[in-house]
């Protein structure tokens, strides 16, 4: 048989296997493959060749199995929130999509951490845990699968203060592409036994293996709860009320930029009625007193900088409308420019470079015709650019591809990162080895060492060479 | 020629080539050796073959390259404060001794950031640093090198506010066992560009390559610093206290267990005249306003288990008087045992496991006749326990020996860790399969890809098959 028949024959024969494990739970209709396929931006993203419902870790490891003897690609999928095209099939495969194995397998409030399966979104944690008096923090945005999460080393407005999901995973259960299962750590807060497994397997996006459990740190819900809108004449004023912020030390909670262009659109779409300004969005959590301490210390920081504080938000109900508002910034976006499909990008710099980094985008936007909201995670020097253009419109794409070209070499300049959230999965691969030199080969070694025959989601993070 | 005669040539070969590059910087005396193999446990630690002193990261290169070509051993030497062996060289080779690179790079205030060679010691690195109001937190008691600090994952007394050496390293340069130099990340506060080089190199304890810069976080030094000292009628309650002060989510920036036996070394070590009960040192830190309502928080907590509180300290003189005295608890626990050598462990559980752990530990210690101090850095859920015996007293050691594999037995059992900031090195890697499973052969897999030869510490973390 040529190459080609042989695979052939080889996806059918896994495909019939999966059919005998999974009956209805594996599907291989175009719709259910298309849904698979779907991704927030223009990426393109191809469809798998079937998408199998696990339901338990045995199962996972069944499904592995099966496809490592037959050599078909894994695909894990959690929410299919992600930017990059991590979960296209670019050589078809089986998508394992996890969204059933969503149970809380356990809290332990005295450890102040919990036992989740993959599928488990953020809001339905944070929900369970409500009357517990803790949360899980890490904030992306979309109602993501911590298992993606995990997987895409997700961070969002609390990282400033909390960390990304590496400062909040614990330990995680892993089907490795042998179908073997290996639990990465124990449960103690600390360890200097071996190798940082749950450190590598977080960021690794699907690469490496299937995520089956996660141990996740939890936080107290804050006793008070503070929330401010603050406005700025210039781009740079806001960022160096950021800079000065994180340099005294103050444990702002979140601290976001949204420019001027983005407060148009957040205005349309979420009724806020705010200057159109360059604006920050912040929030405090602590004890009453140390909260009042800490708004009395930023609103000295953000006026000497010209900033215009509008009243503090400490009801939830209120603070819940400023929140809603900043997470809706990319569908805000969408709503200003009807009928066009979106990118969005996203860059981190060392704080010190911010101002002059988002100032540089500014003038580069301008200069190319281009608009963009801009919006960031800014107290870790991390921000976005959202652009748009027609369906159709392939100058435009390819003028955008072009920017976030500039975009990405003038982060790396800064001695800064091509993303510092989103993630590498298909549309940032080409700057890998631009950002980590001969590094990517010992990233390669790791891959083929743990995944030898290079199923676990390929064509994703390592560029070939 | 055989297999020993064939390595005895290639040794003599790679040195010659060593000596012609490092003149007098390579040594080969017995007492350099010797000086080069110490460890302040009973661990059996072999010398090297030659010590290589080197001057720069071109030079660790050019020594990896020699070394790689004639298959020889290298092994890593920081400051020797390591507790298992790790320096140990069981197949010969050369030790590449970096405290002479010792150069602080660049300082970042802006950043919260700093470069450092490998060589630089904690200490170093606070000095420079007082003036620009920063300082590094991770204290691991001994006055060791970065570089080495990195390399076995080191924790101490402030991790429990501030994170262990994975939290507090943004990125490290290394020269990999094929010569090449590789940067583990950029210098942004995050970054979703790839796997997590920089964790897996922190706690990689030698066997992946040699460190030559690393790029630290650094902190503000706290406006406010207040210590105190908290005696207890039992271990529990102290045990108690502690893991309330977790949960309530008090940001303590350090909290020491040190129980009755400790107190009365250390009183006649370090005149300190406290009372023989178990006792906690803590320390807060922050602004004024906000430390005064954790101590009186941290008092209400403790008086609830019944705890005695002493003055608070203010004053740096007094804080470091209890700091020295804390982190002196080895040697004078080394000094009430006059004549004899020191074995000291260190396990970590999950803190709801802590007072129960702390409390058969030393049921276990009664039970057969031990005395060994208990300290430890109890927010984290870590402990040590330190024995002694009479060099010659072999049974004695065997006897600890027993006590120690039944320490570690039962923190597993608690789901915790065999090492909570010692590392493995050699005196632990018979653990290590109890505790990962199948996932130390992720890590052989690691190894193997990064170091096919073998020659970087070898006979250190993984077990042989």
């Amino acid at each position: 048989m040529a190459k080609n028949e042989h695979m052939t024959a080889a996806r059918s024969a896994a495909l019939e296997e999966l059919s005998s494990l999974l009956g209805e739970r594996l599907s291989t209709a175009v719709a259910m493959r298309s849904q698979h396929a779907q991704d927030p931006t223009w990426n393109p993203v191809l469809p798998p060749d079937a998408v199998a419902f696990a339901e338990s870790e045995a199962e996972v490891a069944a499904i592995m199995g099966i496809c490592a003897r037959h050599g078909l690609p894994v695909i894990p999928f959690g929410t299919g929130t992600s930017l990059e095209g991590h979960i296209s099939a670019p050589q078809g495969g089986v998508c394992i999509d996890t969204s059933r194995m969503n149970a809380i397998v356990a809290v332990n409030p005295e450890d102040m951490d919990c036992r989740v399966q993959p599928g488990v979104t953020r809001r339905q944690l944070n929900s369970h845990l409500r009357d517990t008096g803790l949360f899980f923090p890490i904030d992306p945005g979309a109602d993501a699968s911590i298992g993606g999460m995990a997987a895409t080393r997700a961070s969002g407005t609390n990282a400033v203060r909390y960390g990304t999901m590496a400062d909040n995973v614990r330990a995680m259960r892993v089907v490795l592409p042998s179908g073997e299962i290996i639990r990465t750590a124990r449960r103690a807060r600390k360890s200097a036994a071996g190798y940082d497994l749950t450190r590598l397997f977080i960021g690794s996006e699907g690469t490496l293996g299937v995520t089956t459990e996660l141990t996740l740190k939890l936080h107290g819900i804050p006793e008070t709860i503070m929330a401010g809108i603050c406005a700025f004449a210039s781009v740079e004023a806001a960022c160096n009320t950021v800079i000065e912020t994180i340099q005294l030390g103050l444990p702002v909670a979140r601290i976001e930029l949204l420019d001027d262009a983005t407060i148009a659109t957040v205005n349309a779409y979420s009724h806020l009625g705010l200057e159109e300004r360059p604006t920050l969005f912040v929030e405090f959590h602590g004890s009453p007193a140390h909260v009042r301490e800490q708004v009395e210390n930023f609103t000295a920081l953000a006026q000497a900088h010209g900033g215009t504080l509008g009243e503090w938000a400490t009801r939830e109900e209120e603070r819940n409308r400023i929140w809603r508002a900043r997470h809706d910034a990319f569908w805000a976006a969408k709503a200003a420019f009807p009928g066009m499909e979106a990118m969005t990008t996203d860059v981190c710099v060392p704080i010190s470079r911010l101002a002059e980094c988002v100032t540089l985008t500014r003038k580069d936007l301008a200069g190319h015709g281009l608009s963009g909201p801009i919006v960031g995670h800014v107290g870790d020097g991390n921000f976005h650019v959202i652009l748009f253009a027609r369906p159709d419109d392939e100058a435009q794409k390819a003028k955008i591809a072009a920017f976030s070209e500039r975009l990405v070499a003038r982060a790396l300049s800064m001695d800064g990162t091509c993303t510092g959230e989103h993630g590498i999965g298909m549309g940032k691969m080409k700057y890998m080895r631009k950002e980590h030199g001969p590094a990517v080969d010992v990233m390669r070694a790791i891959k083929a060492a743990i995944d030898p025959q290079g199923i676990m989601n390929p064509g994703k993070l390592i560029p070939s060479r």
